[in-house]
């Protein structure tokens, strides 16, 4: 069973965290049964943390996770934090397959997001 | 003369701003001429500022100045902060269109990035 988990900062307002449970949501839908589950984790502020949320899947039977930063840049969370929870867990579950996906800023696909919100009109 | 600027949240891992320098260079390039000038501004810790950059577009002929938040969720800063910033900088410069754009999360390619990141094999 493998499991996709997508990793969001967590923000204060609820509304926020809980555009990203949607996201995961949409997510499960879009890869259309690629993956048992896919939830969402967050790495501060929200619930479930990162831990978690893969012990959870665990504990579901997952016999891989595939751990998706959703972050738009290599800061300190992409860089060090969240490879670090992956590694922690890794060495806990030895018989778990736990990988950390490419972080969502360095998709390509941002660059025509970015273009198509550039020369979306508005009103100001 | 239009200008856009890319508004990131700015890391204090100074590779990460460069990053976001990086990705309003490659939109100049990829908006082939749509806007005279694009640039980047940091809501904290890197520079420049939003006013900053406002200012500098505006001291550089800018008539028109559309702001694009490099932010996936609607957190504090995409609904409060950088709504503020805009706000005070259209009163400020009455004669300036000043237009905050989408944030880059509301993109419904952000799904389709997600999941090509999640099927892309990597090594644990």
């Amino acid at each position: 069973m493998n499991v996709l988990i997508l990793i969001a900062h967590g923000s204060r307002l609820p509304a926020a965290n809980d555009e990203v449970r949607r996201l995961a949501d949409q997510l499960r839908d879009h890869l259309d049964g690629g993956f048992a589950a896919v939830s969402c984790a967050f790495l501060e502020i929200a619930d479930p943390s990162i831990p978690a949320a893969i012990d959870a899947a665990i504990s579901a039977g997952a016999a891989r996770i595939s751990l998706v930063p959703y972050f738009l840049t290599t800061g300190r969370h992409v860089a060090l934090d969240i490879p670090a929870i992956a590694e922690a867990k890794r060495r806990e579950h030895p018989g778990v397959a736990i990988t950390l996906q490419s972080y969502l800023g360095a998709s390509p696909l941002i660059l025509e997001a970015l273009a198509e919100i550039a020369l979306t009109p508005v009103t100001a």
